[in-house]
């Protein structure tokens, strides 16, 4: 047992003094007390300090080409066409190559402040389509990387089994990616059985463009047989949308809703093109939502209704997704700026009883992402795996402000610099960043030819 | 003189290879020679290097409350009543302070690839409205700061005089603003012929609100006799468009340029809200633009008409204005990304000729920012001020991916890291970050009160 101790702490969406965090065998805290002096042999911690976030969106092998797709190949850039871009690269990269890469991206995200992250794994054969020896393998290239970063893991092996509404097979270029309901459960079965320290495991359907109804229905009865999320990519793009509505006569989250599927384990990745009745019915469902700022802006899906799913009560969690943008403050910045720019007003998502944006938005994300990575305990309290965020005690964002608005300026005076440190199930992050980038650099060359 | 070699360099908008940069006595490049190998003697650059930009629109005061604005603090909150804030801390500030703030931002500026910047410099009296016994106090407060960082400086006092087009007279919590015509031309002639090391200076116009059109008139033409740029705010909020409208029946820009006022030494800041009549005005008129993302995403501005400013081929500079972001990394990114938002396409400031959106974005503002600054000649060009950004060679934003992709890496895979090492004038800024940091949070500590 070890006893780490703070003169400010982030807990329950406010800065408490003086609080004693211990940390016991089983790498949760055991006891987090405020408004005490530093216990003996405490170490002493030197500023504040803010519980990690789950990152409940990656697909880390798109961090192989993150920065690589800004230029405008053709008349028109959008989303699919950067989706051809992504599928050259998920053909290409190895196992080795998704580990290096996959545990530099992880490092990154710890230094931006994610101590979980969710991978919507969806590549899962070899480059030609065939399966693995052992269909397990890209599962665990991820795992092996977050052990090497020292990031917890939520695995989702997801369901692919057709182009799209329309096209009830795949196309070449995904012959990596092809699941079943079946295989999916069998391969969450596997990854959660093996226990792995800070590896669980839930499962996902990739969306309703590439899945049929009764597969998912399949899915989500075979899931009554394990533990974790279900999540799903949803209304991304209008595309998406018009296509479901003229296949099914339902926009994608009212069919979710109307076939009875989801529940608080669901998560609906995106979730940008919503209308008042889907959030009324996804509210009333349980399920939440998982937003991607950046990769949202990336991509250019548009802007999500955030006011109404904060009015609704409705989960909220963030990801990186893509990771052109891997820290969270830049995404909780830009959640809020992207809804400041359309509809000219400041502090959007604040509300009456909590007016700060920044505090809104994270109390927000850790609770919608603690559900969203399987967590029923998260943050700075007892029971919750101890993970910890040390924001750097020189960065001048925050340093000489009021102390009660630290995490206003963490967020919106930037950019702020990486975490100094970082805790996840009571172990610092070590600090073997060039050794792991430098691998990771290593595997990029060798993807990108060079 | 002294003479670096780099690997690679951004020159006239693409990467030279194996360029050697030869610095002159005056602190200008004197020769930059691709395609050679290293000169004895040269001083070896681990990487690419870049020219550093010019930060067009500054307030170097409002650094003092980056983040702490974050909270709603009524039923509405937009720019105006940001507005009241910004007041509360331009009413406090004393000249020490500003020093110690502006130093801070500076520094923090030269890290995020800055290294000129134009202070639309209106806090000009004491707090009570009374002039100092010098009028150049703050004006000197500014360029003292400036040498502390070592960053350039161009400073730019400003005509203000009026509350709004229908208030001839400033509000009491605008007295430390009031100026003339007359005395702000004296004042740029005064910080003209001081002949600081690094320190230009032009003019401003706060705002068509804030200065009648006689005084505005009055000015441009005083401005006949000094050198340098005439920057004015225009068109930031659309509350400013309709009270231009009622009181002159025309627009903003509109009116500018039927009033015979622009040439190509006038750069309007903001331009957010404009018609396409307007851009065809201000584009034969010479005049351009300076866009500040970050700030205009924090206010709610609103979304400038980028496609029609680039396709008329109106000048572009970028500022970060209020300071709640410092890289011109998040500037360039973001101003892609706002326009991704509301259009729902990827690139959207990509051309044929120019399909790589960083590229042409920091081209842009390359030429853009120089004018705006009032620089003839700005990059990495002989006669240009020798002025260099070395991106952290360790980074892992960049490392591993195709040298022709360097900048769009470092501009869209983010948070890249600050610049490692920064060149103003020729020579190197120094690595005294934390002794300036200390300073500048020493004085938001009084500041704030505590």
């Amino acid at each position: 047992m070890s006893v780490l101790w703070a003169p400010r702490a982030w807990i329950d969406g406010t800065w408490a003094e003086r609080v004693a965090l211990r940390i016991g065998a089983d790498g949760c805290w055991a006891d987090v007390t405020a408004g005490v002096p530093a216990p003996d042999a405490a170490e002493l911690l030197p500023g504040p300090v803010l519980p990690g976030l789950v990152n409940a969106h990656s697909h880390a092998f798109q961090r192989a080409f993150a920065g690589l797709a800004e230029r405008r190949e053709g008349e028109h850039d959008d989303f699919w066409s950067w989706r051809d871009r992504m599928y050259r690269v998920a053909l290409a990269i190895s196992p080795d190559q998704l580990r290096a890469v996959a545990a530099m991206l992880y490092r990154e995200l710890l230094r931006g402040g994610y101590t979980q992250v969710c991978e919507f794994h969806y590549l899962q054969h070899q480059p030609d389509g065939a399966p693995y020896a052992d269909p397990t393998e890209l599962g665990w290239a991820l795992a092996d990387a977050a052990a090497d970063a020292g990031i917890g893991l939520t695995l989702l092996p997801v369901l692919y089994e057709r182009a799209g509404f329309t096209q009830p097979v795949l196309r070449d270029d995904q012959r990596r990616f092809r699941t079943d309901a079946d295989s999916v459960h069998s391969l969450a079965r596997r990854f959660a059985a093996a226990r792995r320290p800070n590896v669980n495991a839930g499962v996902a359907v990739h969306s309703l463009r590439a899945a049929a109804p009764a597969s998912i229905h399949r899915l989500r009865a075979l899931a009554a047989t394990i533990d974790g999320p279900i999540h799903i990519h949803v209304a991304e793009q209008t595309a998406e949308v018009d296509d479901c509505l003229a296949a099914t006569g339902r926009r994608p989250m009212q069919w979710l809703a109307d076939e009875g599927l989801l529940d608080a384990r669901w998560q609906l990745v995106h979730a940008t093109h919503s209308v008042p009745a889907e959030i009324d019915a996804i509210a009333a469902s349980g399920a939440g939502v998982v937003i991607c700022p950046t990769t949202e802006a990336n991509l250019g899906d548009g802007v999500p209704d955030l006011p109404g799913w904060l009015a609704a009560g409705v989960p909220l969690a963030l990801g990186s997704d893509s990771h052109v943008g891997r820290d969270w403050r830049e995404e909780i910045r830009w959640l809020d700026y992207a809804q400041r720019l359309v509809r000219r007003q400041r502090n959007v998502s604040a509300a009456p009883a909590q007016p700060a944006t920044a505090s809104r938005l994270l109390s927000a994300a850790l609770g919608g992402g603690a559900t969203a990575a399987g967590f029923a305990r998260w943050g700075l309290a007892p029971g919750a795996r101890a993970d910890l965020l040390v924001p750097d005690p020189a960065d001048p964002v925050w340093v000489g402000l009021p102390a009660a608005q630290t995490l206003d300026a963490l967020v919106f005076s930037g950019p702020a610099r990486p975490f100094a440190r970082t805790l996840v199930a009571g172990r610092w992050v070590p600090d073997d960043d060039v050794a792991l980038f430098a691998r990771g650099a290593a595997a990029l060359q060798a993807l990108h030819g060079r």
